[in-house]
């Protein structure tokens, strides 16, 4: 296609296909949410400027869409407003607008596009829809666990293969900081560290937490109990010595405990070893990996002052957030085909165009999608080619010898099988058809 | 609540309540677009800034908000990007991009926000949703009446009250022009002082006419005609005497001849005296009326040569519009209740949750809403009231006296009774109260 037609870089135009494709999977998704009683919530695309300035560090900041001041202020330069950047900082206004008019727990889920001017690379755009689920005004586990029970309903009602959650909490990682006497300033640099151990061997690990400054047997220690055969039995028992990695660790039991009935046993794993980069997470946290997916589909956690730092009331808060453009390319095949129509109506010559246009009518009373040739030939086998383009299951065809016999001839345009129905009856014949096996679902 | 937390000016929030309402109309339109095989489209919430520039006149391009370039270009105080206007513009685009890829006659409907920086006021947003439906390709009348039959489909199924079609040509207007000898240069405005016939007294169009410098004489005669108790035989022997008002009049009674069977006698009305603001239209035009609706619910009409204007390829196309945010506000009552759950599961103890949390889930098994309490309170009273508040239908509570005879209790949320029910049939005798009368639909 000519450039200049293109949509702007980063961005895409969805043709029916695709857009479907998506749609189908967006119901899915709500309907999920709303199973477990999250309303939804819409906000708009852009907010004011100062909303968002401040929330996301100075790369992410370099991030965001800004809009020009209109006007007689347009020519200063300036920006007033800003596309939303993520889904969440707009909920910390919402709870902060709203408060009392809002339920508690406020349970809400949010679904739609946001903006960033990142890069655009493969599968990474600066339109791309999120979609995320919170509770807000719970510091019950069974808030946790709930949102973590939604997300896997979203991902076994959408057929992905093989995916499972790390489950871990911010105090069991702080535990382990403890238990093993990290000095309190290296502890966030040793958990990134930590966090590498699927990716690099147990010597480089031990050597990079050295090299923060942690004494080398310590360092040496911890990562023999990570990566030892029995590391959860020997991470676990090195827990119960500080006070806050048991709480962790009964914060992630009773997770686990809440789950066991809902999610297939093994699907969801304590994972010590997993940090989660951003630092407001204050409880459990976890991610969703899965075959043929590179890095985490879903993740979260909690996050009990995060809403407060972002202008909104101190709740304590949970919640998830699905990578919907990532899921979306491991949807398996649906196997749905390019059909527009169920029924094309052709119109054989001017004078019969009521009548046709009257059978598309009757079809469409019949539950089917329904249209009539709209083109300028008058030849049948032109108007059955338009027909099959469009996926018609049947086509109802109208001309002199129909309308001599006050009947209506209705080609199985699988089949190629014609019959003639009286006009009148139309609509009952075509539910009928429609309603056998082969038809339209 | 405090104005900082407010939404930008001129956009919303939408809440559980008007999300449901605005989602459940979007819903039956979609339905009946795609019964008449309109395929979806979704383009990006902004296009570049030249493919906006030039398509909305002086007044239209102040109200495009601009996005300011990034990173380095920033501080130029320049924009290359911009929230879309319409949606026909990116419809124009997009025929020019995927051209060959598209069926022909490509029926296409979008439905999504655009931005105007317009002066908010009552019903006038900034951010508003529009929806429009376009045929491209076809010159048929019957894509005309298609759209027409589309839209009537529409307010008919929302429940809209005392809606009608005003229908014109803008071949009937100009035949007009020529019947009544209007000098050329005059012709648009004529039509707009012609366009206040219903504002109006026939003099003062007269008045406004002559001073125009169309000769009195004319002036009168062609109000007199316009207004006459037989008008509309009268304008139809006037058209007779051009041939532009022949083929303009031909149009409309094809029109009307096609919808005749589908949409209720005299709600389609030959309306010569309607103009319609925009200059693009090439033939039939038409605009809805409602009962409590200030100005038009919906609009549209033929725009032959819009789509080559606009940058995309020279196709016949007709289209309309429908006023949804003046829509949503016609809507009939739902007497929808603020229910966020059918079921709720009350947690007496912790010892109790994964009971708690297995009978949620095997109530949303049964195709229910269902969540457990979320809060600290161990008190039944404080689990009930939530239970009431979250409009649910029933409560399920589980305790030590259930534990121990392995049954739960469901109370009738409404009527305050309570059974007991064997653990392991609670989803069956939850599916079995939800399938009565009186239950959740």
């Amino acid at each position: 296609m000519p450039t200049q037609f293109d949509p702007p870089s980063g961005t895409r135009d969805f043709l029916a296909r695709e857009f479907g494709t998506r749609e189908r999977a967006f119901a899915q998704i709500r309907s999920v949410f709303a199973g477990y009683g999250f309303e939804p919530l819409g906000t708009p695309a852009f907010e004011r400027l100062d909303v968002l300035m401040g929330k996301y560090g100075d790369e992410g900041e370099k991030l965001i869409f800004k809009i020009l001041r209109r006007g007689e202020h347009e020519s200063s330069g300036e920006a007033d407003l800003a596309l939303r950047y993520d889904l969440t900082v707009p909920l910390a206004r919402v709870a902060a607008a709203y408060g009392s008019q809002l339920p508690v727990p406020y349970k809400r889920y949010a679904m739609g596009p946001v903006w960033r001017a990142d890069r655009p690379g493969h599968g990474r755009y600066r339109e791309f829809t999120q979609c995320d689920l919170d509770t807000l005004g719970s510091a019950s586990p069974m808030a946790d666990a709930e949102v973590i029970c939604a997300v896997n309903d979203v991902f076994a009602g959408l057929g992905i293969g093989g995916f499972r959650f790390l489950l871990n909490s911010r105090r069991v990682l702080a535990g382990l900081l403890e238990a093993f006497e990290v000095p309190a300033g290296l502890g966030a640099g040793v958990l990134t560290t930590l966090d590498k151990l699927d990716k690099i061997s147990p010597d480089e690990v031990s050597k990079e937490l050295a090299d923060r400054g942690m004494p080398g047997a310590e360092a040496a220690d911890l990562v023999a109990v990570m990566t030892a055969a029995d590391a959860e039995q020997r991470i676990r028992d090195a827990l119960k010595t500080s006070e806050e990695g048991s709480a962790g660790l009964h914060e992630v039991d009773t997770v686990l405990s809440l789950l066991a009935g809902q999610v297939p046993a093994g699907r969801v794993q304590f994972t010590p070893r997993m940090v989660r980069g951003l630092s407001y997470y204050t409880g459990p946290i976890w991610e969703v990996t899965a075959d043929g997916a590179a890095g985490s589909i879903a993740s979260g956690g909690r996050y009990d002052h995060l809403i407060a730092t972002l202008g909104g009331p101190d709740v304590p808060a949970t919640g998830g957030s699905l990578g919907v453009e990532r899921t979306l390319l491991l949807l398996p095949p649906g196997g749905e085909q390019d059909s527009r129509l169920d029924v094309a109506v052709t119109v054989m010559a001017e004078q019969y165009a009521p009548r046709s246009f009257a059978f598309a009518a009757a079809a469409r009373a019949a539950g089917l999608r329904a249209s009539v040739y709209l083109g300028a030939s008058g030849k049948l086998g032109r108007q059955l080619k338009w027909a099959s383009d469009s996926g018609a299951r049947w086509a109802v065809i109208y001309g002199a010898a129909e309308e001599e016999t006050g009947a209506v001839t209705v080609r199985d345009m699988v089949s190629g099988e014609q019959v003639r129905v009286p006009s009148s009856g139309l609509a009952r014949y075509l539910a009928e058809q429609a309603s056998q096996p082969g038809g339209p679902s």
